[in-house]
Parts: C-alpha cells; structure tokens; sequence
C-alpha cells in the first residue's frame, strides 16, 4: 500500500504546489551536499512547505510512506546533521521558505518568528523594534534560527546571554506522525509537566521538526567596550575571566582567547588583521563589556578591571578600542581564525568544552602528548574562554603538509584528545553538535545509561525512525 | 516471587541499615503529610538512604517488586507532589541524610550537591567560598535542592538569573529501574545528544530520582539598593519594569509587585510592616538593583531610573531603603503578605504566569468578572512581575466568611481564572508545579498532543509506573 516515487512526487505537489517540489538534479544539488562539501547524500526531493498545516501534511504522508525525512535550515552545519543518506529514500524539507515574524512583544520582551528565518534577519527585526537579540555565529548570514535551536547554537555570547536554548521561550513541533505540538507561549515561568521544548531543542530534528519559535528579547546596550589583552598563559587567561567576572558581572558579553600560533596563522593570511599587541604572547584575549548607562562608564569599568589585571600580572599588555572600527577589527581578528585556517588547508578539529579550571591542564596535557609524538604539530586552539568551550585543532606541520597529515592521523588525534576531555569531565562537542559525524562517540562520551534512555525516547516518539534516522543517535 | 512487607522491610534493612527504615507509626508520620496538611496518604516505609549507590539498590528491590516510590526532600511542596497515595502499597524515600557538597570549583563558578541538601545550607556554602548562589524562596530553610530542581524553582531572583533549570549544570539521577544516570559535568555548553538533564528537571520525580547536581554560582555583588514604588495601575508597573530593564539590563534583580489589598491585609495582621508609602496606592512594587562596582554606582543608578519614572507618572511614589534594615524590611513586606493570607483564613490560590504585557488586561479582566459574580470579594494579587508570574489569589468578602467561602467557591472560581489565562496564553502552574493537585488541568492546559507526547516519555522511562505515579500526569 506504499506509494512509488511518482506517486510520492504527485501527493507532495497536492500539498506544496508543483514548484515546491525539487526533484530536478540540478535544483535538488544544493540540498544534497552541506556546505564545506564534507557529506553528500541522495534524496527522492527536496520539499519547501509554506507553512507549518502544510509541514504536518507533508509529515503525515511520509510517515504513511515510511519515508524518512531530513529537517534542513540554512544548511551551514558542522557535522552533516542537515544532509541526506546515500539512500536516495529520503526526503529533504526545507524550511526556508517559513521566514516570517509571527509577533513580537516589546514590553514581554518576546519575538515569535518561523524556523526558517535567517539568523540576521531576527536580529535586525529586534533592532528594528528596539531591542536587542543576541545569538551570533559566523554563519549568522546563512544560518536560520530553527537549524540553530535544533543544534543549540553557542556563537560568542553565551557567556552572558546563554546558547540558543536559554534563548528560546517556546515552540511549535510538527511530530514524527505529522500532529503539531504548539507551545509558542512567551513564559518566563511554566511548570505545567515535562519540559519537551529543551527536548526538541539539540535533537537535530530528530525527534520532531521545529517550525517556529518564541525567543527572547532584550534591551539593546548603549554602549560596547571591545579590548585586546595579551595574557602570559592559560592559567593567566583564567585568572584575567576570574576578575572581569567578579568586576563587570553580566555587562561581560564576550571573552575570546587565542593562542600564539592562531594569532601566527592570522597574521599570514591576513596581514591586515595582526596584533596591534607587540607579540609574540601565548594568548590574546578579546573581552567586551556592554553598558547600558554610558560611554564614559563603560569605559572607565573597563579600564579599572585592565588595570587590576596589569598589576596582578595576568595580563601583560592591552589595547583598547578607541573607536567602533578598532572594535570591529578586534571582532574581526577572532573570527578570521578559522578562515585563516581553512586557507591552510584541512585540519583536525575538536570542538570540545571543559570545566574552566580545567583548560590550562588540558591544553597543557594535550599540546605535550601531541609535540611529542607529532614533531612539529601546529596547535590552532582558539575559543570561547567564558564557556569553557576550545576550538582545538590540530594541523600538520607545514602548509604543504596538511592534507596527508589531516587524512593520515585524524583518527589517532581525535582518540588522544578526546580520552583527555573525558578525563577531565568535559564534552566532545560543545556547540556543533552530533550530526552523522559524532554519532559513533556518543556511547563513550554519554555512558551506556543516557545513551539507553535516548534511545527510549526516540523510540517512543518515532517508533519508525523517520525523523533525520542516523543523526545523533545510531538506530 | 514478590516479597511481602515483611520482607521488603528486611531487604531495605539490608541496604541501609534498620535505623534509616522508619516504619513505627509516629515516626513515619512526618513523611506520609504536606506542610500544610493539605494531603496525606500511607506507606510501607520511609526510607532514607545514606549514598547513591543505596538509592539505586532500594530502586531496583523496589522495581524487582513492582512497589511504587515517592521521593522526598523537605516536603515543602504546594501540590501534594511528594506525599504519597492512600493505598498504603508505596515507600517514601528521603534524601535527607544526602546532604553534602561534593565538590566546588570557584574558577568554574559551580558546586556540586547531593540532593538532600537544604538550600539555604547551599546558599552559605556559596558565601563561604566568596560567590552567590541566587535561588531564594519562602522555604529555603527547609527545602531541598533536590526538590527545587524536581519542580523547577522560582522564588524571588528569577528576574536575573532564571528558574532552578537555568541554575543547573548536571545531574545524577537513578532511573525508575535502579541504573544510575551519571552526567555530573560542570559544562555550559554541551551538545552530545539530547538534553536529559532539562527533562528530570520539573519533572517531580515522576521520571526518575534526583541524588546529585552541579549548581552555577556567580560572584557577590558588592551593593544590593532596594526602593519601594507606588504605581496608579497595572500598566504604569509594566511600564516601571521596562524603565528598570533598559536602564539597570541585569543589574535588575528584583520586581515584585503588590496590590492594594495585598498591603491592606499586611498592615492588619502585620502593622510593623505596613508600607511606609502614603497610600492607598494600586500597586507597590519592590525593586532591588545589585551592583559590582560600588553602593554610590547602585543609588546613583537606582536614583536615575527612579527619577524617569515619576517624571513620566508611571510611578507616583517611591522610598529608597536608606540602611540594610529598611531593604530587609521592604523584602519582609513582600515575603508577609503569604503569611498574612495564611492568618486570614483558606483562600483560592492561583499560580500563574502570562505575557507581562498581558498582565494588565488579566487583572481587569479577572477583577470585574469576580467583583460582578461575587459581591466584596478580595483580590490578593502580588508576585514576580518580572517574570510574569502572578500569585493571583481570592478570599472572601470577610475573614468570617472565608472558610466556606473557600470550600464552596473554589471549583467555579479556578475554572474562571485559568479559562482567562489560557486565552491570554498563560501557565496555570508558574512555579508550584502540577503534584497531585493539577494533573486534571494538564490536558487542557498542554494540549492533548503534549499530554500524548508526556505519556510516551514516562510509559517509555517507567513502563510499570513505579516513580511517584498519580503526580504530573495521569497513568
């Protein structure tokens, strides 16, 4: 009683309409492959619903069909989370065509908006009204704010305002049977039964696809400080958060640490954005204090905390923004890391988190097990200090090198550098997520219990194993 | 093969000793009642082991034998959450004897409890070690970490830094089969599968026991400056909330909110704390800012946002608690106000949280309704309105009358309330919980495709039942 492809075809076409429905190899390329080329998959189609009646619609047919589904927002993942299997017997639905504010509630400080939306386009629809939204991630251009809840998006201002997830108020689901679960209420407080919006949110689609969501607003700061601090090392690093921590509280948005050979590759292939630091130092911090009383204050906040830094040693040298162009390049700095990277060719990362006291002994442990058995291994270790949360990755020791050395010992160095985060109580995946890449560690990482109560859960939900099968958790 | 009492009683006996198996009837007494002798219901025992690994023995003799637990913390539930059923076939087990810091970790800004600890044991061990731990309530002399976390705390800090949820890390859990859940990671970011820690959180023990948590702590602020505000009305008090978020953003850790009559039944059971505003005024509200720089930044602040406000006329009157007396006075007036309820007899509680800027429509529109129905009827509305919860409580015309009042109004009287808060899209539990007392309102509250999707997470966890069954939803 399934129905053949063209049937298929034919009932999504009576739900989206004809032009809706890609099945033309050409169109249906981009939604096949993610967007660094590293998975590539097959689809039946890639299908663009309007709305969420006509997600539900398409859901329910597919479970009628047994045919799997891959939820897919800007498709800027970094773990293959959003691509299809080789199959060709999945379904792509793209939610980029539900882009729209639904509400937004300046005095509840709220925003209710579609899956699809572009990150930035929420958040100039929060400048626009006033107010201020917070996540931000590279690919914050690309990305839409359903992919982002259902990765649970970190970026650089979870350190004050949360990851994605702290973000978010309420949603609407379309479940694996194709009913809708809507909880779009803007509640700060609501203990009526099970959470399942935090359920939902990192599930990566696969226990439901998120069609939209109430997100929280807040007010916009009236000024930003941006500085540049040199720290003799990582324990030093540690210290000068300490401080701006007990000094500036929650007008601490952003602490971004780089290491010597980061900033060195930087500097390479983009010679505009050296340190105006006089270098080299171990690490260069980016910190950012926000103000929502002044200029003056702001500054004069950051400069006492610069100064007590300087004194007590943890901070050897610092550069403040005089202006927001200095500022922008500071940001710019640290988000050219991993383009400078990528230039250099492929690299084996690690997008682990730690407990911050932690950090030091683990990039100390880590950098001298690898020097010592990869002679003249680069260490690009970068991150969201505030977080816990490194970038830590491991290139070849030369430029020419890096593709024999990256698909030659990968393996071995994710095995090395991940035995250290689970010993030091830390996470094999801070923001990316699990994807189809991390699915294999999940067990280690986890434990046999969570990874059975999981298991539990999906299969309680989606009996059938149709929502995006084989991303996070093995079937 | 199921033991019999009898023998159940020699098997715990086993695990933990025949000291900690209180079965005489006056000792048992305490564990089978609420607080307030609202619920009772009978056991075969009262456990209370002394580590984890106990807990998980009882769990799986328990599980081995089909007998239903009720977990325990320092039974200062509203809804009837941790007492157990009438059938007299149930164990309470209680985490008080679990009351230990495991670790603390000052550079990470977390701490490590076991369950049983009393939370205002918590927030002295976070002083002690120079940082602040923000959740604060009515009871925090007697409840439990634990029980903040199975039921999703709010009390008077929400405002700043969130429910309990949002004050947890990770947890250790032993699931309703005994297997223990170890995901005891101090990590803000996380993204390994899905987020399981959130759904034992509110979950009120129904999907599993809470033994241990890592718990976030912050720096102390060096200033704390607490004003009392009168406002004309409802909306002026929303409007005085959004002057103190743009101007104090997080530096606002306290808004709560008061009405006329609220202050009148205070100043009658409690003349020491009657307002020192000249009145009567609509609505009181208490603000308190925290700072980290200085007390001149803090009243410098506060006096700024203040001056706005009555030059707008959203407040009309405003007192700055000049010494730390005249704050603890402000915050004893807010905390009174329940207790002077209590002295006046039984009154129809109502939990809620809405929109806040629906909060003004929700009291008009309640008042009238009620007013015109029930002739001299009393509002007692006061809360968080910071987090748009609302402790929307009615008794009748007199004291004399409140007692039947009470028992013949409730009913017709809740059913009009929470009929006005699912139409503004509210919560019909803000911070209580659901316990006993509420699990007949979750369907319409949730939705039946929530419910559906509650159901197959605890059918899936606890297929016979066995984890404080009859609370949260219906089996």
């Amino acid at each position: 009683m399934s129905l053949n492809d063209q049937e298929l075809i034919a009932g999504f076409e009576k739900i989206i309409g004809k032009t809706q429905v890609i099945t033309a190899p050409d169109d249906l390329e981009p939604y096949l492959v993610d967007w660094r080329k590293r998975y590539r998959g097959q689809a039946i189609a890639a299908l663009r619903p309007g709305n969420t009646q006509e997600v539900s619609e398409i859901v329910k047919l597919c479970a009628a069909n047994l045919i799997a589904i891959v939820p897919q927002g800007g498709n800027t993942g970094m773990c293959g989370g959003a691509t299809p299997n080789s199959t060709g017997r999945q379904v792509v639905i793209s939610l980029n065509r539900m882009n729209q504010v639904r509400a937004i509630d300046t005095s509840n400080q709220t925003i209710t908006v579609e899956a699809g939306m572009i990150l930035q386009s929420l958040q100039e629809a929060a400048t626009a009204a006033d107010r201020y939204f917070p996540l931000s991630l590279g690919a914050e251009g690309s990305c839409t704010i359903g992919g982002n809840l259902s990765t649970n998006a970190g970026g650089t201002s979870v350190l004050r305002y949360g990851n994605a997830r702290e973000l978010c108020l309420g949603l609407e689901v379309v479940m694996p049977n194709g009913e809708i679960l809507n909880s779009l209420r803007g509640l700060r407080k609501d203990n009526t039964g099970y959470d399942l919006r935090d359920l939902f949110i990192g599930a990566e689609g696969s226990l439901g696809l998120i069609t939209a969501a109430v997100m929280k607003l807040f007010p916009r700061p009236v000024a930003n400080w941006t500085a540049l601090v040199a720290v003799p090392h990582a324990d030093a690093a540690v210290e000068l958060l300490n401080r701006f921590q007990a000094g500036a509280s929650a007008q601490l948005t952003g602490f971004e640490m780089m290491s010597d050979e980061s900033l060195a590759l930087l500097k390479h292939y983009y010679p505009a954005l050296a340190s105006p630091l006089s270098g080299p130092n171990a690490y260069e911090v980016l910190v950012e204090i926000s103000d929502y009383e002044s200029e003056e204050h702001a500054m004069q906040l950051m400069e006492s905390i610069l100064e007590g830094a300087l004194e007590s040693g943890c901070a050897s040298d610092a550069a403040i923004a005089s202006n927001l162009a200095q500022a922008r390049k500071f940001w710019d700095m640290r988000e050219h890391v991993p383009l400078a990277q990528a230039d250099d060719g492929p690299n084996i990362k690690h997008d682990v988190s730690l407990p911050i006291s932690a950090i030091p002994s683990f990039i100390a442990t880590c950098n001298d097990m690898l020097r010592a058995k990869y002679p003249g291994v680069r260490v690009i270790n970068y991150g969201h200090l505030g977080d816990g949360n490194l970038h830590y990755n491991i290139a070849g020791p030369s430029s020419a090198q890096t593709e024999e050395f990256f698909t030659s010992k990968s393996k071995e160095i994710q095995a090395l550098v991940y035995a250290e985060v689970e010993k030091l109580n830390g996470s094999i995946s801070a923001e990316h997520g699990v994807g189809q890449q991390k699915v294999a560690y999940l067990k280690g990482h986890r434990g046999e219990v969570a990874l059975g109560v999981m298991q539990a859960i999906k299969h309680a939900l989606d009996p059938h194993n149709l929502m995006n099968p084989g991303k996070v958790i093995a079937s």
